[in-house]
């Protein structure tokens, strides 16, 4: 076996002896992960992108060979090398979602990677400025040798969110450079909404936006062990998660969750071998582009994803109370097939589209325009295919006794009675569909994730307006409608106002 | 003040000493719901009901005189008697939204009562059965002058959903007649989805559907004390319900929540004097009509002012990050606004289309057609108000630290530094609204509720379809395309395949 | 009979015997409008406002006693005398959709009327100004007695459209005094989209949004006979208009037809007894306020009338073939209900919901919340509706032969033996109904019209945010949140920036 | 030049010389289609098929070698060799889109060509049976060659819709065989819909539905020359065709259009060499199934390019009157391109993700799934394309005064001034851009033939819900619902009605 490709116990064992991170659940330091009832089902997703390497039906989807490492990795520490490696993703990240029935946290840190390969390599070729891309690329391949599990952090706290980095009130609003060291930089400041943060060996940082001269301490991007000094996370609520801390089995199903965090970062010091971005104010726009449509052609894969498992919840459900085969309960599941699919297409258009952007290997980026319509459909499609499935669930989606009602020595039996439908399946059945049904659709990951993962819907659209050639439009609008012959008409030419009418 | 008109606190006092009945929360049986942690904000809920009545922005809408009980009575147990009642229903309702922020549970058993006034009545007007009309009216003035906190139970728990009671496996899936004896009846089965069950005095009890002949024992409606032997409640769980268990402030706002339950009868005895309709199959389907428009009305009220709610948590959030005056932002506002008010119009066109089904005094029912409309709308567009929703307010609205983080001595201070928007709003003000926001825009009384609240949104299409006039809209259609006309014109008349074609 | 009360006929002869207005249609001037094969259909559907006024099925709606003639009027030319005139306006609407199948073009007359009697009153009222309403008082009574067939003219042509009427580079570009007289003023300008214009016996004219001082030549409002010296109407085209000239009696289903035209206005007199409003500039935003809610009410009437025909024509042809009963056409052709009756109870509720506006008699105004919602969802339902109805309708509807294929003698026959379905029906009947459909459902009258009448969506967008009371929402949310509480926390109070962070 | 290139020219000299086809349009026998007023549009637009494979945007993409014919042909005749060409097909639809703003009628031929390489040759090695494919590669080269304009036909009139064409009232409704002689066979009956049937060389000919054994005589498919003896086209009507006949220029904008036609089969012989399928039944559904999926992809190219002539004209329109940079239109101009992007996106991965379905070259046929979901989105999103693009255009959209009112003498000048929006842009400008929106945005092009075309909305559904598999979506929610456990446990297991509930 490849030394770069760890097992998913590796990982465990891994994240479990690491302990000098801060981490804060619930407002308790929390001191060992693997063990947490509210963080162990994050764990358990990550250390699925790990198995995945391990098992037959995404072996091959989920390593690939590192011309860095000079070894197979894990897809998800790789470097696209062409339009195959841009479908695979979405494939791989679809059949993640089968097997753990919600996000796996590991794909930001992957197009994290991508990015940097990118834009360090730019700054090579257009600024002259190759440090960055040999940090960058000893740092990959320290990452894909000992397939570390990688946190990617972008989204800044953004104070008043109107204002740039140097305008806010909080001059840490954003992550910025407060000292310049000969070793070294100190940073400081706090990313939000940071997926799986509690849970990796690693994070790497970005700036979020486009900067002007005066932002250029917050134009940064480095990489640091999650357990540095100065490092605060604060976990994050979900929907449902005080489940997780019961004794229960069923009312919190599946059995693995993401997480997202606040990364607080309380003047950190990052050794310049670290640094793939210092003060390029230039390129920050340039690298937050590049991130995003990367991130957002990934949501094809994990959404349409979980959308399996909440169509195939919907349709066991019907089948359980005997309607799965009525024309209206299959016009639904239709439709969210169709949904669904409709997600997943734009994907893979965007992953078949790719273009190359740097010289040499690699450098493989989605086609922006289809990555953006991917997640535009994706911050609306989940709350329809949502609608549906609970149209299809019955009401009792959102009334269920609780498991351990089912488990009640008095009420037991009548709860099993009375939740039963056809005789095939039980009132367990039933319940535990429900609660999968319930903790997918309802979840984190499927809706609020949706919506605003790689950027809200708003800046879907504004990349959208700018990618679209209106010019290239109009002019075929213009010549369809003959517009040129105008000048052979002169009753027709611009209208001057007469005495009369300026008086 | 009236006696019929109860306090807030006098209904709690009264449910709090009621304590022979059998509820089950979370597999433990409950003996004062008013002090468990669970049930209190159910408590909370419906007592705002009651609370209304004296309330100054309320009280005129939430009493009115009662020529049953001579006396003014609390709305949510009178009788229509115009159009102006069916009006001031959803006026309430939708302003009890906003002082619960939640379903307040007491429609269902408000609009039994119609049901069965207007039903009764009928079978005393068409078969000249007098009893049901005798015994009902007794019961409502009971009710009336005790304001006592209703259910309503009708939702059977189905079994195999397509077959018919009388063909089910298990006998007691819908609720029956298991011995008639002198004195009254014994019924035997269960109810599903019941609101508020756990938190009231009486439950009012109807079949669910259609029925023939041979379905006869099921086609029965009758009211009993909640703690008449033989009743066991199993409350069923919601969306984020184990934090009502902590001992938070913020995490689980609002402070009240509504909430569901599986009501079983264990051969439950009923006197004859508590049953309002038996062995009636013929009614059954009348009853379920009737029933499902009043309640599919009162859904324009309460779901329109859980939309406010919605609306002004998203608006506020968008001014604590300084953007409400985005374009954008408005432009989803707005929407908001136009979907929330859509589903509004329809219930008052549903209360001033009223039609008065029986003779003498009151039995003023609803539109149908706008009722049905109504809740049709309302099974799609609180999903989309949630969305919108969602994206104003970010992608903290589903990663945001706990309350227990905000109040940790440690990271506190992080955390209300990095939380913080514009100058105006503390980090706990974001906290408070965000979870505002999450715990009404993802909750069992926004969503799944407004699905299936009142009949799934199949059973609105049945009604539309069977209620629209297919007929007299063709008869239109044929005469604006001179249909007639071709009599006149032997060679288009209907083609007779010839021999040659025929070989 | 009353004398205020004309016959349909009677209408026809008086439009034919006015002849001196300057019309032209596809570049030639139009000498007599009833005979001319382009805007005959268009008579013809004016025609049938009044023959509603006879006709048994619509006799009861279409005539009303107006206190101003002192006799029963056509309902069109009446004011709003309490909530249950307004609901009759809806009501009337649809049932005359149901007559004509197309727009009968009398509404912005009749909105014009009930506006400026609003207006008028105001300006007496609020600025003793009782000359206005003294002169629309007198010229109400003209209208009413004789019965006479109005438009109304608001939309001006607008030219820079960002631009106030001050600011443009065409000075005309809205309607304005050029001169005033001693026995009146002159005016100049154009006015777009004008419905009926052509087949009118006077026009009322008002300004088409809320001005400044500067515009104040533009703020007036004033009634003229269509035929006064220097009034030129240009009708516009419509889809299919060009098949009206053919000798055909099938394709161009139904027989009628609206029309629209611009309405030029080249220095005309205007007699100070007919001036409504002079310069009064902060009224003009007032006047366009008032009247945009009267008619975006009433689109819920002729929309969901013209609904109807399309759901008529949609179920027969589903008939035709034989499908009426599949459950993907019952499933469409209900949502096609469901989407018809939303528009309409929108508009029962602005109705039924109208509030008075001046003191004495009159002055019903619709509730305008629900009036914008109304507009705002024939802005969107109608495409959806169509969508459907050309769904259920076949490819057939846009690939039908044409019926001179059906009457030719050598293809005829084979036409009619290939284009019918079920024995019932012949091929002639599913031209004429695939026609009807065709020249409904994608008409100018259903579809463009939809979406810009009484304003387009965005400035129904506009007046719903400003109706709508976030301030009040927001206090609601806050409530809920118990935002208040923050202030005993000092932990929380809104973050100073450290020296450090200042750095 | 290859000889199996044809300019558009020598095509429209070629159909102008063909001259027997008994083609009628409005009730009258066409002699030569290339001067007809009313199909010169279509030839136009067919001919711009030819001129792609020279004009230099498109001649890349236009032409390919094809090893059948040994020498590089039109695409349009081509056979797909891999997933490139899928590729191409979408993307040169999409270009000719822009060229023609129009559709463009050649796909069906050309996907019904590749449909029977995949058919005959899988009739040949499934069933031995080799002539079919020998006969239909013989016409290929032929058909490459000559570089001969096809038309496919397999939409049969279907009489009674839900009956069998053996259960047929008219044997007719279905193409059949009521001849086989030695030298071939003879066919009678009619195909409806048939794109462009009227200016082709050459028509093939396909069943259109699955069948059964009885159904034998109606599995046939064959080609033959448009003027074969006992063929007549019945051409149908479409919105605003009647323009054509005028002698304007610019109402009737663009110059292009399509149309479809009946094409009736009155006992015609077909040689055996031209047949493709005789009586195969079994493999009728086959076809079917192949030739829809293609024709599904296709629309993602022609519908996406006809939505960039949409947006470029309502962006135009937007700058004509000085709106273009305002919020609320630049959201609107957005939301069309996510639309359109969208349908395209899907089309691009139904290519990318293409399948070969037979041994040897060739033979590569489209991903099923994403085919039926590109043709589902084309059934629903032009027409929410073209309410934004009529939002945009204002109401002028279907009020505009014709171009003979603006050539006037008389009005000429006072349209000219009035129609003008900013300086930049005439009135005629603005009617031309107007018009050209018309009859795009409102054409049987885009609207019905978008629900229609390749199958109606319920056929690409019954498709979607056929591939999509729900068996393993159901396991993999049950896996992570964790079903299998409930064995472990007894008192959940199914439950058996004791005596009691029996009675």
């Amino acid at each position: 076996m490849s030394m770069g490709l760890r097992t998913g116990d590796q990982y465990v064992e891994g994240i479990k002896t690491r302990n000098k991170a801060k981490i804060y659940v619930l407002g308790k330091r929390v001191h060992d992960v693997t063990t947490n009832l509210f963080l162990k089902p994050s764990v358990l997703s990550f250390k699925a992108t790990f198995d995945a390497a391990f098992e037959e039906d995404t072996r091959d989807l989920a390593r690939v060979y590192s011309p860095f490492a000079g070894e197979e990795v894990n897809r998800f520490n790789s470097i696209h090398m062409g339009p195959q490696d841009l479908v695979a993703k979405v494939k791989l990240l679809r059949k993640l979602s089968h097997k753990t029935g919600t996000c796996f946290q590991r794909c930001v840190g992957w197009d994290a990677l991508n990015t940097l390969y990118i834009v360090t390599k730019k700054l090579a070729e257009k600024e002259g400025k190759g440090i960055y891309y040999k940090n960058f690329i000893k740092y990959l391949e320290y990452v894909q040798r000992r397939d570390l599990a990688l946190a990617g952090a972008m989204t800044d706290v953004k104070g008043v969110r109107p204002l740039k980095p140097s305008e806010q009130p909080n001059p840490d609003a954003y992550v910025r450079v407060v000292e310049e060291r000969d070793d070294g930089i100190v940073v400081r400041g706090a990313k939000a909404n940071i997926t799986g943060i509690a849970v990796v060996d690693e994070v790497v940082v970005m700036p979020t936006r486009a900067m002007t001269e005066k932002d250029e301490v917050y134009a940064i991007s480095f990489a640091i062990p999650l357990d540095t000094e100065g490092v605060t996370v604060v976990v994050g609520r979900q929907l449902n998660d005080a489940r997780r801390l019961e004794e229960g089995e069923i009312d919190g199903l599946p059995y693995m969750f993401n997480h997202e965090g606040l990364l607080i970062l309380e003047d950190v010091y990052v050794p310049w071998d670290r640094v793939f971005m210092y003060r390029e104010w230039k390129w920050a726009g340039v690298l937050v582009e590049v991130f995003s449509a990367y991130h957002r052609q990934g949501y094809a894969g994990c959404k349409s994803g979980l959308g399996d498992v909440i169509i195939g919840a919907a349709y066991n459900l019907a089948k359980q109370i005997g309607v799965a085969d009525k024309p209206h309960v299959r016009e639904k599941l239709t439709e969210m097939v169709f949904l669904n699919e409709t997600m997943y297409s734009a994907g893979l258009a965007a992953s078949w589209e790719g273009k190359k952007l740097v010289e040499g290997d690699g450098g493989w980026w989605v086609n922006p325009m289809y990555a953006n319509v991917t997640k535009h459909l994706v911050t609306r499609f989940p709350y329809e295919v949502s609608r549906l499935a609970h149209d299809i669930a019955g009401g009792l989606l959102g009334t269920a006794p609780s498991e351990f009602d089912l488990k009640n020595e008095e009420v037991g039996k009548l709860v099993a009675k009375y939740l039963q439908g056809v005789p095939e399946f039980t009132a367990e059945d039933r319940l535990r569909m429900l609660r999968l049904l319930e903790n997918t659709s309802i979840s984190v990951a499927y809706l609020v994730e949706s919506v605003h993962g790689a950027g809200s819907p708003q800046a879907q659209r504004i990349s959208m307006e700018r990618i679209y050639d209106f010019y290239t439009v109009e002019k075929i609008a213009k010549s369809l409608a003959r517009m040129g012959q105008r000048k052979a008409d002169p009753r027709v030419e611009p209208h001057k106002p007469t005495d009369s009418e300026k008086a």
